[in-house]
């Protein structure tokens, strides 16, 4: 039965504070008839440090999409090596033994992907299947996660390697001036993940099932405008208030696994941002606590996209993570508006070991069964910023 | 078993012929050093007529990302949902019956991705998963059969509906002009196509084993550079010669299943160039009309990137196919360089409806085993174009 394991995380060197990000946002913005709403929003981000491929001067520059895009290419290939080795030491696997790469990015683009300059790069097989994945944003690590499950279940001794890699600050737009905007611009920061899915044998989350819901007609919620000028985010104010409709969808998506969604051992969920976290421990009435390492991940290095999943799951390792077959879940949140759960439960070395075990699961698992048609569920969060 | 049902495949209003193009590369490039090249390589790829998604005067205008990239998702929206419907009609499924979307396209970029407004479009199920592949350029048409027949070897009871959308048109660089850019403005056009992988029943071709192969060291060779104007295509000299290692390499991609590559009874291959196909069947020893269907396939309508594989596997069908249990293989070749094969076997709507054939099948695939580890081989391709 898959186990994701130990991610590996890295962050950049260059950092800067909410305090920086606040004198900056004075000292752009000082004309901005919304500064004080702006102020008082990334403020209420409580990201106290970011981390950055370049420093401050040289972020808030934009010499235009070529030379973003190469820089792109240039930091992802200089950091991203490290950071694999890493997750294939935790697995207890060589590059050899991977059957799959799946490489979540939207911050840059490259075709061939960067998985052919791994492979060609790192010592993995030819024959490792690539699958890179772009455009579901900050849902992209929950979905890779989701996408080596089901590898792993139809191929139970296949090993997967998700690689993310998010430079947000690359996409830092000058121009644009919406209150949404100069959020994001104190909110995302740069980070890079890497974690196997090992078909047999791993320490880490079981994944026992995964579901995908999109949230109707959300789809202007969060998105790209595409230009001569790049990626282009675009953050709408009633994204704060998503929980409204994403908790039940959540309690909706535990229930064919026969999980009551609020009441589980452990939660490793995207940080969007705070309001993400405060509203579904409010709406699945769980304790602040319960979505620490969401918060910290949040805290020490902002939105890191798709990697937030990765470096909040790192955490909980870190942290001893649990007793075995505790239950828990794994949330992404992302455009569409899309979620991509998982569910799984904790598996220690030891057990981990143990044949029987891996037999039985995975008995297990050959009957889980898709979840049946649902009624789309309209959504009525149309909730103002901060 | 999953089995790849008919695909749906359209083409834009819009010809250009063999002629015009000719006639356009003398006056555009009237002065070009190396034109005389130019117009014999086009006249070679026997591309008789391509569709464009613009008349050719609004093809040749680059009016910047922001428009072409908008133009893309207005074409994308107004021309999918039919070939869409008619897929789902190939497959006797509805919409709600779709349990995952792939989505591929290499010509365009939308975030949230073509699947979320599909689904919110078409009465897709909310739940449906997403999964939007942009950098396997053409070999995304076979990547996405290969994801989709995992997923319904995973979920023996799944449906995977497949939709590929390029507008190779769209990415006409003015400035290019080297010598494979223009040859790749008269070899690419424009198509749509849309194919359901069904998990159970279905008359078509059954899936039963597939694989990847990346081409070490040969990433340069068909790549996008990402400029201010968006994706610039670059296609080295040496893409033509591609199968000097391709071909042996497709080879040692059937052994594992037990076949021999050139004994096989149908070939659906993914048609680059007429000297992709050509050199194909010189290595394995294949009469031409072997991939006659490809060859249709680039004769009338270019090389459509990831929807050629679709576009001539529907020839196939029109030509009524093969007898049940004829063994045939679907080859994809894009950048990396990258082969994504499949092999499988023709199904007919008789045999489709008999449950102990499925149940027998279902049985031989959980015991497909994954291709062991093999020593990456180097390309010594180094063949100048023409």
């Amino acid at each position: 039965m898959a186990t994701l394991c130990r991610p590996a995380v890295a962050v950049p060197e260059h950092i800067i504070t909410m305090e920086d990000t606040l004198d900056l946002a004075r000292s752009i913005h000082g004309e901005h008839p919304q500064l004080d709403l702006a102020l008082r929003l990334i403020g209420n981000t409580g990201v106290q440090t970011r981390h950055l491929v370049q420093p401050i001067e040289d972020t808030l520059k934009h010499p235009g999409l070529t030379v973003r895009n190469a820089r792109y290419e240039m930091e992802a290939k200089a950091r991203m090596p490290d950071v694999i080795q890493q997750a294939l030491d935790h697995a207890d696997l060589t590059a050899a033994d991977i059957d799959m790469i799946v490489y979540v990015s939207c911050t840059g683009f490259m075709m061939p992907s960067m998985t052919a300059w791994l492979i060609n790069t790192m010592g993995f097989r030819s024959e490792t299947r690539q699958l890179p994945i772009a455009q579901l944003g900050c849902a992209g690590g929950s979905a890779a996660i989701n996408r080596a499950h089901d590898f792993c279940t139809a191929y139970p001794q296949a090993n997967v390697l998700i690689a993310a890699c998010e430079f947000c600050s690359l996409l830092y737009q000058p121009t644009d001036l919406g209150v949404g905007n100069l959020l994001s611009n104190g909110l995302f920061g740069d980070a890079l993940a890497a974690a196997v899915v090992r078909g047999d044998g791993g320490e880490g989350v079981r994944l026992a099932q995964n579901s995908s819901r999109l949230i109707p007609d959300t789809e202007e919620w969060i998105s790209y405008a595409v230009k001569d000028t790049g990626f282009h985010f675009l953050l709408d104010k009633r994204v704060p208030g998503t929980m409204a409709v994403l908790a039940p969808a959540m309690r909706d998506m535990a229930e064919p696994h026969g999980w009551d969604i609020a009441d589980l051992d452990f939660y490793i969920v995207h940080a969007g941002g705070p309001r993400i976290l405060d509203d579904l421990g409010k709406y699945l009435h769980l304790p602040p606590d319960t979505f620490r390492y969401s918060r910290a991940t949040l805290t020490e290095r902002g939105n890191i996209a798709s990697v937030v999943v990765f470096d909040a799951l790192e955490r909980f390792f870190q942290d001893g993570g649990a007793v075995h077959e505790a239950r828990g879940l794994i949330a992404g949140f992302g455009p569409g508006i899309t979620a991509e759960l998982s569910l799984g439960t904790w598996a220690t070395a030891a057990h981990a070991a143990d044949p029987s075990t891996a037999q039985n699961t995975m008995a297990v698992e050959l009957h889980v069964i898709l979840p049946t048609a649902r009624e789309g569920q309209r959504s009525d969060a149309d909730v103002e910023l901060a």
